[in-house]
């Protein structure tokens, strides 16, 4: 069986996301999603859903197996545990594929590295936008 | 085969609405969804998310089976067309449970109508309070 993890903060569920975790499933049997900690999230606004219930709306997805949260110090130690044969990563994740699969191998992981395109339709298919419409919308309607 | 329809407007998904789906779907085999079209929100304010963005996510959930738009104009239309043995409701919908038995006798639909309990965990499992606490970061951190 070949297991493929997944990895993403999920903070306000939009298409591209069910998009993102649909095209990793197509890469093996059994999809793992690690599901960043609000404490790691650093590398932009912190997430606006608290990440149990992160975790929780990504285990109710279809296409999703297993889904658990990131580790506070060590972000392989869940890899390590789950030994997965693909990794998938989102078009605008942050990581460089080279040096995660270099980290990997430092770590005894031979997974293979994914990069998902981008979903290619729809508006509002990202929690930034999402945020900004409400923010939007709150400025034109203060009563909304 | 016993059918169950739950309705909603699934704005910002969040826990509550798992609850309230995975309870209806107790009530028999097949669980279908109606979702509310942006035109027909006018009990609150209308939907951040495009109706068929909404049902997208409402179909990418595990415990549902089909997920639809509702009619613009007659709201019995898809429920006659499903023809369902129990139709549940969330516990904040604004139905009258009786008013809706009687109605859906006059369309001769005998479903039997479920009032789903509040999802008794977990902060931020509502739409309004997730734009809310958008809104609040917003005040208070100009920069997120």
């Amino acid at each position: 069986m070949t297991r493929v993890v997944a990895t993403g903060t999920f903070d306000l569920l939009h298409p591209g996301h069910i998009y993102y975790l649909e095209e990793s499933g197509k890469h093996g049997d059994e999809l793992w999603v690690i599901v960043a900690r609000d404490a790691n999230v650093k590398h932009k606004p912190r997430p606006v859903i608290p990440e149990e219930q992160r975790r929780c709306m990504v285990a109710a997805l279809r296409m999703v197996d297993h889904a658990v949260l990131g580790d506070p110090i060590d972000m392989f130690r869940p890899v390590r545990e789950i030994n997965p044969e693909v990794i998938t990563i989102g078009f605008n994740q942050h990581f460089d594929t080279e040096v995660l699969v270099r980290q990997l191998a430092e770590q005894s992981l031979g997974a293979r590295v994914v990069r998902i395109n981008k979903y290619p339709g729809g508006a509002l298919c990202s929690s930034r936008l999402i945020a900004s419409e409400i923010l939007r919308r709150s400025n034109k309607d203060p009563d909304t």
